[in-house]
């Protein structure tokens, strides 16, 4: 066994995102690829109902894809995940839909596993504006009682598809540990979707973390992106902001066609007005050397090779993660 | 301390339904009543969001009045809520009209607390008859695979409030015990309401429990009936069914003003639609030196003072419920 595939073994990792077709042959995937705790999307624009039917869904698979994956309600579950041999779950939002008008319905979701919401998916919603709105609301008057609802309930607030002023007031209006779990760098190629240093600094002074992605079109090669300029990414990161604060976010998507129904739903806004990107429909890479989960173990050997120690990987895997959701699910130690 | 004295702190005392207006009044006369558990009902009529909205409200109590109450999900939860001195809520519900039409919200409820579903209350849904329709249905298809789930989502089978046929129809398919959580023998008073003996033996045959309520109107002395005709009830179905299968409900709806329009409510078919029983307008006591929870203590003395062992009211009171729980909840020995 090489020290590259010793640590793979070793090190708990955790992606912060995925928004697969799942079913048995990517669990069994995410086995293969060494993925102790994935967050899985379980929301983008459904309502109240689907955002429920979507939780029956996963009640299911957990029963019936029980050799493979575990829920996750706490980090014990995840160290759990590691000694079982099991993918731990976490169930995520990447929009606060299902909550519909009710700030009730925060601790509803977190008591059926959804640990993990992101403001808002690319739009202005009730709390606050996502990046593609032309002008950001900042963080909304409900939006503050959310947050504070997500701080009391145990959720982790993610940003990534919010708007930069968004970003900024709830970086500073936050008691908890924020995240980005699924950014590139606006420092190594300037787009919307792509966070700037300040915003990054922002969500590692509260504690948070910052996941790095694997869209291709994010990177400054595009879609002929390599591992390289993954590890460039997650490199930019760590110098600024520490490699305390970086963390891995893959935005995997696997099964779904491109173009195909889902990732169109997902590019309208509420899944049925206007279109709003193109990566519904245009190709999107994941960089070479890292297009699947299974190929996970070459991101190990590359950080290895850059020079990256082991305890700096085991942080950026798992440890920092762990830590966040230890202190906003637990209210353990910042 | 008297012995009834001794007996009472000492036992687990589970009420096997409750329906008040709950409030922190309330929940300190759990404590002063020396109420282990207690199954609250969570629905009567509500659908699907208006369900949930009763879940958040639960929730929010369990936060707010921490001194006093806890959630119950499993058996362990019961005998820490005793350690604790908390009374452990068991949600519940007298109907299964929050599913509306979709048998994968029985496990997402079951997640979120509620432990014991009603089939019915009174009147038709999807899956059977209440007690008071005219011509009973039994146990329809939707009610046999809603039964499969429940046994797999780990929920018991209320059948209070069922139609007689539909009663007999879940007794003989279900395979796991199933309860009458507030009942009275029909035996000492000929009403559709109270229950015949051959059904209350088919209870006890899956291996579940007959709950005694204090429903006064229901006894042979109506609204004059006094605890020697609760102890009355209750020993004819010892005598009947044998001291492993009866179990305490006692149906207390404090705090709700009768007539009121929260009762009233639960006496129109669906909420909405016609009358069903005069009980929401006209006078109903509960039997003289029992008529509030923190009477209970008068309970065990007039057991004991009938002659019952203590290993007969510890039964009664927790340890009969406690095996059907552990049976139904957590796959536990029959």
């Amino acid at each position: 066994m090489t020290p590259a595939e010793a640590l793979h073994q070793k090190a708990i990792l955790i992606d912060g995102l995925n928004i697969c077709a799942w079913d048995r042959a990517i669990f069994e995937e995410y086995r293969a690829g060494g993925v102790t705790a994935v967050s899985c999307t379980a929301a983008v624009w459904e309502n109240f109902r689907d955002g429920m039917d979507t939780i029956g869904q996963w009640l299911r698979w957990f029963e019936t894809f029980a050799d493979l994956i575990m829920p996750v309600h706490s980090t014990d579950d995840i160290r759990a995940a590691k000694a079982r041999d099991r993918t731990g779950i976490i169930l995520s939002w990447q929009n606060i839909s299902p909550l519909e008008d009710r700030l009730d319905y925060v601790r509803i979701f977190k008591a059926l596993g959804v640990g993990i919401m992101q403001l808002t998916y690319n739009t202005q919603n009730y709390a606050g504006a996502g990046y593609q709105e032309a002008t950001d609301s900042g963080l909304t008057g409900w939006g503050r009682e959310l947050i504070d609802e997500m701080a009391l309930a145990g959720v982790v607030c993610d940003l990534s598809h919010v708007g930069d002023r968004t970003t900024a007031d709830v970086i500073a209006y936050s008691t908890r540990p924020v995240a980005f779990s699924h950014v590139l760098p606006r420092g190594l190629l300037d787009r919307p979707r792509n966070k700037p240093d300040d915003l990054m600094l922002g969500v590692a002074g509260t504690g948070g973390v910052v996941g790095l992605s694997l869209f291709a079109p994010g990177m400054k090669n595009g879609n002929d992106s390599s591992l390289a300029d993954y590890v460039e990414a997650i490199d930019y990161v760590v110098d600024l902001v520490g490699e305390d604060h970086v963390a891995i976010g893959t935005d995997f998507s696997l099964g779904h066609p491109r173009p195909g129904p889902f990732l169109e739903w997902c590019n309208l806004d509420k899944g049925r007005a206007r279109k709003l990107t193109e990566f519904g429909s245009k190709p999107v890479r994941k960089p070479r050397g890292i297009e699947r989960i299974r190929d996970f173990p070459n991101l190990t050997k590359a950080l290895l090779d850059v020079g990256y120690s082991q305890d700096r990987i085991v942080k950026i895997y798992g440890g920092n993660w762990l830590r966040v959701l230890a202190q906003v699910w637990e209210g353990g130690p910042a």
